[in-house]
């Protein structure tokens, strides 16, 4: 830790937010600012754990005790004394000798779900606060960093499954609320599905000609759309998630991903294969559904990891990428998949 | 408070593993015992602020100081001292007279995902843990809430998404191991998909005729099973997190589940009555699928919530009942209700 200039005991410690230099700012919703408290400890890292449990002692107003902050006169984190820590060090000790450090800190405007994710990452029960100038300013508390938590995990999963933002944060509400506000909030979604079965529709009846040639083909429609649908939903649920904690390059991730969903196409083209032709005594209608099962897979994977991360690029929640819409694309290009093959490999 | 025996102070500071009357539990996975931190901060209710503040300047080893918990002899949990809150009181205050009571527990095999409601449910940064016989046990800390409440985000979407149980705490393995393992991971549930697939080949099939008769019929299949699967997606998502908050008997939220089903699936039932009687020219078909698409919604926001439910009645993970196995269920049975729509309505 590098030396600072010392600073006296009395000013370091339990910070009121008028004492604080830090500017207001405004807390813009989902951020680190809105879960921001000031009060919190602080002290010199030349200090001692004595000398800092006398100031203590003599009772001081915080709205937070996870840890003691050490800053420099400039109001620079240099490390952070974890209470526990702080209570089981000697009374000689001196705070920079049992401190934590580096500290990892946020900005004000840094995403909730971000601070959530690096106090997991690191250890930490509350996360430090910078402003732009990297002046401390003070932490968002573990309680806040529980809330983040719950209601991210409510929002993705509303977000898979296409229910408005209004519902998102009350999961109760959602079972209890009377069925037209309910049926209101899911709907906005269903209606863009419902312009995405439209497509679906138009699609098939383009191929109706190839149809009326053999009905048998239609046989096989959901069965193809569903497996494409599931392997695409899965692609979805890790990238939503597991992007954000990976610092591979993305092409390097979209590969790996491209060849799981051709060996997952694969193994379910081969287990087709048999089944249909014995099933329905036609080769070619077996391998026509086997090639169009690789390929939709091999594509469902793709857009489903694919869609979440053009979002987490232009700076969206990535979980908007999943759910309905993906799903209608998908629906969309499976067909399209499975209609090409067939008139490629039976006419 | 209930005035306890008094106990000396010493005995109740900083308690050791060995001094704890709890008998060694063996910690089963994913409950209150995993995560247990036997050290935490214990004092008797009569003892004053500023002799416990001596007591800790003294330098107690303790794993979590989220609280000072307050004991009776017999180590029953009678009340807990924010450590925030300590710090701010009087030295002459005792500690009986700053408690916040009764303070929730919860029993050391208690579901991990209940612990960490409970905790944002009562602003609980540490959850105090119970032996089955009501004695203090310890806590657990808020590190492991955050990290549990993490754990089952990831659990719940891959289980949304079909993915194995292997995966789940790994939500960064999930994106970067090596195809080979990632499509191993994902393919027992996609398994289960393919029987299912066969299953909806089979029904389709089985209406052979209806469908030479009039291959439009074919066209209308994709976006039925997608619009039935998107609103029965939607119920479960509720289903899944929204169950364990709410206290109203099943019946009653079923019951608006089914009449939130038949609004949405009414409004979407008119939406397409009219575009499809235009389009093919056909008053009955435009009904048929209208009909299908009302009977098919209900359907699915019925199964959505019902599947859940029944899993969390049987001891289960609730999200067992959302993903792969639901979808296909959901299929097979807009399926059935479309063509024997068809059959009734238009030969």
């Amino acid at each position: 830790m590098p030396a600072p200039e010392p600073r006296s005991g009395s000013e370091a410690s339990g910070a009121s937010p008028a004492a604080s230099p830090i500017e207001a700012l405004p807390a813009h919703p989902d951020t680190a600012g809105e879960h921001l408290v000031l009060r919190v400890l602080q002290a010199s890292p030349h200090d001692t754990v004595g000398a800092l449990r006398q100031r203590l002692a003599a009772g001081v107003e915080v709205d937070s005790a996870e840890a003691v902050y050490l800053l420099d006169a400039r109001r620079r984190l240099l490390g952070r004394v974890p209470i526990a820590r702080l209570l089981q060090a000697r009374a000689e000790q001196r705070l920079a000798d049992i401190a934590i450090a580096p500290v990892p800190a946020v900005r004000v405007n840094a995403d909730q779900e971000h601070v959530a994710s690096l106090a997991i990452q690191h250890g930490l029960t509350a996360v430090p606060v910078v402003d732009r100038r990297g002046h401390f300013a003070g932490v968002v508390p573990a309680l806040a960093l529980l809330e983040v938590l719950r209601r991210e995990h409510v929002e993705d999963l509303h977000r898979f499954a296409g229910i408005g933002p209004e519902d998102t944060n009350r999961a109760r509400d959602a079972v209890e609320a009377p069925p037209i506000r309910r049926a209101r909030d899911r709907l906005p979604w269903l209606l863009v599905g419902l312009v995405g079965s439209m497509l679906a529709t138009w699609i098939v009846a383009g191929f109706e000609a190839t149809l009326q040639a053999r009905v048998a083909i239609a046989f096989f429609v959901p069965g193809i759309v569903y497996l494409a649908d599931a392997v695409g939903t899965q692609s979805e649920a890790i990238a939503v998630r597991g992007l954000s904690l990976s610092r591979l390059p993305l092409a390097r991730l979209l590969a790996g991903e491209l060849r799981t969903g051709l060996l997952i196409g694969l193994t379910l083209a081969v287990l087709v294969l048999g089944p249909v032709w014995w099933w329905f005594g036609d080769a070619d209608l077996a391998l026509a559904v086997a090639v169009a099962l690789l390929a939709a897979s091999a594509c469902a994977t793709t857009i489903g990891f694919a869609l979440p991360w053009l979002l987490a690029r232009t700076g969206r929640d990535p979980a908007f990428g999943s759910g309905p819409i993906a799903t209608i694309i998908q629906d969309v290009l499976s067909l399209l998949i499975y209609f090409w093959t067939v008139q490629a490999l039976l006419f």
